[in-house]
């Protein structure tokens, strides 16, 4: 493989933008950039693993499992090694020296030529993300594809320039005077940590599992890939695309491999704890989460967890911009990404706006009608609001009519091409950040708590310093992956950025436009801080690279 | 204070020197290159703070406490504050914004004005470190003076650096095809985490403590000073010096602040676990940084704990040459290194060397004749070895005694400066690694357990295949600071690499002249791992400072 030539280039690119943080991929977002017939050999390539068993040739497997339901509703069919992990652990540490021996530059470079064939077949991937997470097709293709691949590269780059801050050899000559200087030749190796374990998730199998997968490949660490049971194929395809080019590149095909599990096998939590596991990274519940970091003591624990986000609405100059933008904030994926914002602080009395003062019922009609009016044609929230991933979500949504007034009921979409999917548009709740109780309600339960799902509620405040310092709390103790905040004053906007700085969370100020607060770019966006409850990572820092390989110091007199 | 012109051509230097790990400090080691009067001034600043109430002026003193008596003898007589932690931590606190706003690079600024007050008063600094740790005069000015400051500015180059990978604003425009690009203006703050804590050894107080206190205070952390209750005096100094340039660089002196305690105290215990507290650095035992690890979750822990550390003698081609350097490797401070080698691995059947077939009893009987010879006169003696630290040391050299047939058995040096100073030589004692309960020994029991103090184990081995198995498993179990072999053999040479490579040890290799496998320099070597039990953390690497803050976002339309 010409691999140097391929992909010096792109690398070095992926370099520059971590570090100049403006606009840059290498992965097309179009669907027709992919060639005459890439929409359609993707779908037939999809469509051709249904019902199969996905070989995957890697050692230890003692049997196959599956059982994969789309939630547009087709079963997948398609059953995938399980692993006998007494097998399969040794199996993947044995090419490990061989990967270590070849150094960053060379991984870097085979993780990009895995990345370049996951980006050829960006078609076939969004049907199997579509077909495992729900969101909708043009979601599925873009998240699925090119962002996820995006944030892989990101982490390809960062591992890269981790490890070569410190030179592979160098010369120590220290003076001692009129006697001959000390002399000293040094040379230092990135060292892998050992296996690294990756608990992929069911909304965002590739996006949020590319970066642990890649950053601990590129620092010389086999990656055992756990996903979740609900979301496997995107990973499966990724472990198959990983093993043959490693092969096809003269390494060991095994330092990738999958560990799909059968149905109640838990086999995350028997894999984390494993002596030969030294990394971890996980995406999911708070409650795992919290146990990986307690008792995965012998790894490196990085995840992203649940939390609360909040948007701080104080005034704005284009109350037009900021309905249309929060409207479809809430509606994207039916609030299913980590960073749909769940909590609206609103005044009690109201806000300015260009458009005049606006009640805060008024803001909360007005919310409540954007969505509506966004929503209100079928194909259109199809595209935008994708399927629920699973009757748990379904059910939250349910129970969250029952905590307050709804301002926006729920409604069921249909849709003609799946009609078993279950579409469901985001129900907008009014909670009183002044209530704790009231009526057998318990507001501040409900909106301290993550409602996973097309749940916002619209939570009523004294004030803007009340809704800083609710913010403030809900950072604090539940975590939060983004903060949006809309204000026409300086004085707001510097206190709601000291919140933020204070507590580490992330924050998006007064976006009308085509930027929603639940979105954000590799190279120059960061996903969480890893400084607050709901993430102990950011994506991508030093942080998330650096302790996922040693230095070793070999030194010989001159 | 004019900091750029004084120390920005420093900073560059440092950062260029941990990028080319070539020899550089700025930190003089000779005693006379502090001035004619150095030496007189630095003895009479230290006499002049004996007996004496050491004040800081910080805020919640609630008394006073003491009771440093040095391994030399004297009692140092001298009082620190004692801190109300609930007054204290808050105030600690006030100051963090400001130093956060202040930016990454006044801060490496502030901090190498600091690091240069410190250096102008390494004469002073000498004294407290001597007559806390017990080290001799020479190795107190050198490793608690020079090589100290060394390591707190390496630690300042690593944050500065750190922080600075991401701009402090970018702008972002992503095309759109024929529609206006998105665009996004973006600012990216290095935002602390909240108060560090370090928690101080005996032994090495500034070494030990520099690089934690300055990683953390240059990422913009609180920094606060828990120093091992026998070695406060060479931090309260540390903490005074930067607190009176805090101040001047009008910033809150408070973000540096001591917390001395009273005998039985447990104070680190109790801070620990304080919410307040978000970083930890810990030099000490493995039981205590054991616990720190499993307790303070709230907080990033960074731990230097016991280890044992192996030298494998395989073969040589300069057996005095190695003889020699390992006498003094054993002597150096009376083995009270964490770096210093405990297990020397020596065929049964001998090894090949550049004089002739040496026998297993042949190299333990020379290598006890050279530890004798470099300590046969008291002056030299006094000067390489210094004091036992504290009374457990020489208890457990007394008990080392029984463990097997001692080649070399310590001696009683006399100190005429100092009568009551407790002075012993290295004991040299027989163990077989192949002999694990023997007539009531546990030869495994002992090489297998960190021995801390003047103790080295000759420990026979059926091969040096058979040491390398045997080093494995210490450093895997056991974890190490240091390794070191002699071979001449280039297949043992690579077997020994590979060892090293995978277990994650640090390894010098046939030091035969005047570098010694217990001393790292500062820009050039790495001190630990951080990759097997012995430490969590190397110093310094990127993984030792990218933690210690985060990267807080904030993005608005363009």
């Amino acid at each position: 493989m010409q691999l140097t030539e391929t992909h010096r280039p792109t690398l070095d690119q992926a370099l520059g933008a971590i570090r100049s943080r403006a606009y840059w991929s290498p992965h097309p977002e179009h669907p027709k950039a992919y060639g005459e017939t890439g929409a359609a050999d993707g779908l037939a390539a999809y469509q051709a693993l249904l019902g199969t068993r996905f070989e995957l040739d890697q050692p230890g497997t003692d049997g196959w499992t599956g059982g994969e339901v789309s939630p547009y509703g087709p079963e997948l069919g398609i059953e995938y090694p399980h692993p006998d992990i007494e097998v399969l652990l040794p199996a993947m540490r044995a090419g490990m020296a061989a990967w270590r021996d070849a150094g960053p530059e060379t991984r870097a470079l085979v993780c990009l030529e895995i990345l370049s064939r996951i980006s050829a077949r960006t078609h076939e991937f969004a049907h199997a993300v579509m077909h495992t997470s729900g969101q909708a097709f043009m979601m599925a293709f873009q998240a699925g594809g090119p962002h996820a691949q995006d944030r892989g590269l990101e982490a390809v780059a960062y591992a890269y320039e981790e490890q070569t801050r410190t030179p592979a050899a160098a010369d120590w000559s220290k003076p001692q005077g009129k006697r001959d200087p000390l002399e000293l030749r040094k040379q230092f190796t990135a060292a892998p940590r050992g296996i690294s374990l990756l608990i992929g998730c069911n909304t965002f199998p590739t996006w949020n599992g590319y970066p642990g997968l890649f950053a601990s490949l590129a620092t010389g660490n086999p990656v055992l890939v756990k996903p979740h049971p609900r979301a496997v194929l995107p990973l499966a395809l990724t472990v198959r695309i990983a093993r043959e080019v490693l092969g096809e590149a003269g390494f060991d095909p095994n330092l990738v491999a999958l560990a799909a599990e059968r149905p109640g096998e838990g086999i995350a939590k028997i894999l984390a704890v494993r002596p030969e596991i030294k990394i971890i990274d996980y995406t999911g519940s708070t409650a795992f989460g919290d146990w990986l970091e307690a008792n995965a003591r012998q790894a490196q624990v990085y995840t992203e967890k649940a939390g609360v986000n909040t948007v701080v609405i104080d005034s704005t100059d284009d109350y037009k911009g900021m309905l249309s933008n929060l409207a479809f904030s809430l509606s994207l994926y039916s609030g299913q990404m980590c960073t749909t914002p769940q909590n609206l602080l609103i005044p009690r009395d109201g806000i300015t706006t260009d458009a005049g003062h606006k009640s805060y019922d008024e803001v909360v009609t007005d919310i409540s009608a954007a969505v509506g009016s966004l929503l209100g044609d079928d194909a259109r929230a199809n595209a935008l609001l994708g399927a629920l991933v699973n009757p748990d979500v379904k059910a939250r949504l349910e129970a969250a009519a029952g905590l307050g007034e709804v301002a926006l009921a729920s409604r069921v979409v249909a849709n003609p091409d799946f009609p078993d999917a279950v579409v469901r548009t985001p129900v907008v709740v009014k909670l009183d950040g002044a209530r704790k109780f009231w009526d057998g309600a318990d507001d501040e339960a409900a909106y301290l708590s993550e409602c996973f799902g097309p749940v916002s509620f619209a939570v009523a405040v004294d004030s803007t310093d009340d809704a800083l310092e609710l913010l403030r709390r809900t950072v604090r103790e539940k975590g939060a992956m983004t903060v949006g905040a809309y204000t026409t004053s300086e004085e707001t906007e510097r206190a709601v950025e000291e919140v933020c700085l204070e507590e580490s969370a992330q924050l998006s100020l007064n976006l009308t436009g085509g930027v929603y607060v639940n979105q954000t770019a590799a190279f120059s966006d960061f996903h969480g801080s890893g400084g607050n409850p709901a993430a102990n990572a950011a994506l991508c820092d030093g942080a998330f690279v650096s302790n996922r390989f040693r230095v070793v110091e070999v030194r010989r007199q001159a």
